[in-house]
């Protein structure tokens, strides 16, 4: 999980997930639309590579990079956990308008802190 | 976005999340559970915080660190728009179970599932 979260935690690593979620696609083809050398983009594919988000894979005597779903998933999941404090927060809002709504005075006096 | 996922990217930090899904804690009580020095663990502190997933306020004289819902948030609908590529596979599989049934030759009786 700590490979994985790492991965994340880049701005261009995130745009390389971006591009295969498009597509399979070759190294020169994906460090393409950054900014950076081959080498530096290379580097960002091995961090992705090692927390098992891209897979490279011999295609056509070209190896190609795709996308790995099972991490990100596994992300998901471990953030789902923590569902409950934002939509908890809704709930509580709701529930609280529903109760002021029930108990509404019937002349608006006082100011409720 | 990097913040929270490069915070999110240590083990000792997600135990702390994990630690205040329970309730609000001082620094102290948040850094107890973890085997290294009050200075270590302040310095994790100071990542969640940084990245928002946690706040500290001053309550009863005392600085209390509190979970902080938005970022997790985001982060976890980042990873949704990729949740296609996960449910695809077994809608995929579900589709290819759905036709090998369609065209199962006649000869075949009697072994619905």
């Amino acid at each position: 999980m700590n490979a994985i979260f790492h991965a994340l935690g880049d701005v261009t690593r995130r745009g390389m997930l971006s591009e295969l979620s498009g597509g399979e696609k070759t190294v020169g083809q994906l460090a393409e639309p950054f900014d950076m050398s081959l080498a530096a983009a290379s580097k960002h594919i091995k961090v992705l590579e090692k927390a098992g988000l891209i897979r490279r894979e011999v295609r056509w005597r070209t190896r190609v990079c795709h996308l790995n779903p099972g991490p990100l998933a596994s992300a998901h999941a471990w953030l789902r956990e923590y569902e409950r404090f934002w939509t908890g927060r809704l709930d509580a809002l709701e529930q609280l308008l529903r109760e002021e709504d029930a108990h509404q005075p019937p002349s608006r006096e006082g100011d409720d802190p």
